[in-house]
């Protein structure tokens, strides 16, 4: 007879327990027959409805089965695979700490302006109420398109019907739509050097991905012709890392391109926001919004933990999207959107970005100042756009030498080379110089020995 | 001389935007000689600097050049394909309502404890401050991990590492790193009948999908066997819509197949919280933590707009996904993240659980006290678990006759053929139940006539 010590707190839960893992241990076979459950309740001095609660929790996931009129028995359970391996320990790594990070690319958190923020969520939260527990449609709430329509009007010139809109959460999350939009045999042309997530963004999305050359104008527009692509994804804008900036002309020849080919042009506008120097320069969405995909984030404009980007999709792709995605859910919470809504619509968001900017031209002033105390040449290259700029170092032996000295000095910096995808002739001994979340004073207080 | 009304507010704004469009209307033509900033600003009547502005701004988007001592000139400029099309109007569905929605799978969101949550954001605002703006790892906030961890123990029986949780932007987002994890090239078995979205989501994702019919005791495991499949996807505890349970040889059996074929098993467990009569059936993770992904969403249980959802990978998988997606950020705002670890911690989730088991119970009550009074035969089939149940009237004339005549009687309801993925056998005259978001009094209301 089977005799178990049952937990006297939860009896019908340990007798199942323990009788489930008498038949996963091959200590009761299969066709063995089971006591009745007079006799088991009997035997254990537990009552016969304990017994049954077990029995029936057997029955229910298979573990035994009942004959009528003749009680239970152990079903045929194959246990050969049952159980899994021992755990591995995790690997922790340690990171190395510099005085000055220009590698990282986080941004200045504590410039965010977060008693506004906690202020529109506490509000969204009251005014909406129970309204948050709606279901999202798969491209964002229609206030927060809205709002966006609306700023980027006033931003940055662009005339966008808010329903071509797709908010989404984070740019890798709007790379993966963009392929399930243009197709995963396609091929995409990428910027070499180029942003390494975007590069493997596509990839695991299981696209093919070219790599294109950069000049001094942006992307290398023969080259994309040439390449077979589909689609070109570019920052016309402000190229990272080389800084390059797309002239019209060239944005005109890939949308012709584009155009020609039945492709499309994806634009990604990450810190337009950022023109440290004149008005933003406008967007190639504007010149054909037929083949243009825009892209922008808040990552970089409010904090990286904000996972909230958009893109306004040309009027065919927006179609396909919603026979694609209109039965799913927007994978932003309505309550983070409604709130940038309302951070939006209040002005605080460009007044947010007005205070980054000056901060940021004081970063940029104080590496122009301390680049002029250096005790060796360097070259600022720079084009007054966004939040990094290069400095070619002409004495330094090589990019190796470049880090290392840095490094030896508690900074920690890449080069230009670093951010090859695959090899392509680019400039050497040139520093890589992204002072998104770096100080004024860290800048000053740099010493180099 | 160009000649222009400029905008007394944005003057240079104003002059950029009208060169600019008469570039790109070809009205100034490429190469051609533009005024010199001193005669521009006295025929315009604006500043120099005005002017000086404006043609920055030209420069900068490559609208046109500078010539040094000679002046700026129209750079080459193909405006073909400048422009995009016209818009083509919304077209709006009008959607049918009926007092009864047997179909629609939503959610009784009146039943969701808005103001705990409400409350529990505002700790957690509070109490997180300026940390709510850090970057999320990868694979979710460590601490809703763990308080998953806890929960899975508590309400599941769930022995896991809480490091070996994958927080993801609800169950359609965490299909899709399932097939970057296993890879796009595999083939993915899913249940036929099933849940449309399981199916579409794979093939949006690139996957390779063959569908795999149910028995009385679920997925069927010979078909998997032949099918030639590195996965399987299922639903063991509940299969939609069938209802079917899958008995523990036969999840062993499948465990044992994924081993031997290094394939895996994706345990769905959607909505296993919800088995209203004895215990929650054990999950097949337990069986094997190393061939089961096991699965589950917070979207039934909580919200629909709450996208939040969790798996638990075998130990290999998730380093595999720690290096594809170690550099990524989670998709879920922390906000939200932390907001579930503190309504999981406190026990608040389990309370909102148990009161809505309690109500589903009702209606599933008032459901087998309805089929009573029918004026035609009407069979339930009924395992007990999740937010759904089959009914068959055998003296309906085929299932679309059922549908109408249900539909005369304002009530929404599928057939189980209409599950069906691709063409299979299936009994017919069988009305697929879902309650999960129906009152008592709609079901205590319905008058068939």
């Amino acid at each position: 007879m089977l005799n178990y010590n049952l937990d006297e707190k939860n009896k019908y839960y340990s007798l199942y327990a323990a009788i489930r893992g008498d038949i996963l241990a091959g200590k009761l076979k299969s066709g063995e027959r089971l006591p009745s459950k007079r006799a088991l309740a009997e035997n254990l001095s537990v009552s016969v409805i304990t017994v049954q609660n077990a029995y029936d929790q057997l029955l229910a996931e298979g573990y035994i089965r009942a004959k009528e009129r003749s009680g239970y028995y152990v079903e045929e359970v194959n246990a050969d695979y049952y159980g899994g391996c021992k755990l591995t320990p995790r690997q922790t790594h340690t990171k190395e700490e510099f005085a000055v990070d220009f590698a990282k690319g986080s941004t200045l958190t504590e410039m965010f302006p977060f008693s506004v923020w906690s202020r529109l969520m506490r509000k969204v939260l009251s005014d909406c109420g129970e309204h948050l527990l709606e279901r999202v449609p798969c491209d964002g709430d229609a206030e927060l398109k809205r709002a966006v329509a609306e700023y980027l009007y006033r931003a940055r010139s662009i005339d966008v019907e808010p329903r071509h809109i797709v908010i989404g959460a984070g740019a890798e999350y709007l790379y993966g739509i963009v392929v399930q939009l243009l197709g995963r045999d396609k091929l995409y042309a990428v910027e070499n050097p180029g942003y390494g997530k975007i590069y493997s963004s596509y990839i695991i999305n299981g696209a093919r991905v070219t790599c294109v050359g950069v000049t001094e104008s942006g992307i290398d527009c023969a080259a994309v012709e040439k390449s077979g692509a589909h689609a070109v994804h570019f920052s016309p804008s402000h190229q990272f890392p080389t800084g390059a900036v797309t002239p019209v002309c060239e944005r005109l020849r890939l949308i012709k391109w584009a155009a020609e080919s039945d492709g499309y042009v994806i634009e990604d506008d990450y810190d337009s926001e950022f023109r440290l120097v004149g008005k933003p320069l406008q967007c190639a969405y504007n010149l054909c919004s037929d083949r243009v995909i825009y892209m922008n984030t808040f990552s970089k404009t409010l904090a990286p933990s904000m996972r909230m980007g958009y893109m306004v999709l040309p009027p065919v792709l927006y179609e396909k999207y919603l026979s694609i995605f209109g039965r799913s859910a927007c994978a932003v919470p309505v309550f983070e959107q409604k709130t940038l809504a309302a951070m939006l619509d209040g002005g605080f968001f460009e007044r947010h970005i007005s205070r980054l900017k000056n901060r940021y031209r004081a970063v940029r002033q104080a590496i122009y100042d301390k680049v002029k105390t250096l005790p060796f040449p360097a070259e600022i290259i720079d084009t007054g756009s966004g939040l990094h700029l290069l400095i070619r170092f002409p004495s330094a032996k090589s990019d190796k030498e470049l880090k290392e000295r840095a490094r030896a000095n508690g900074i920690n910096v890449m080069c230009l080379s670093d951010y090859l995808l695959t090899s392509a002739p680019v400039s050497d001994k040139c520093a890589v110089i992204n002072y998104s979340g770096v100080t004024e004073r860290q800048i000053e207080n740099i010493v180099i020995k």
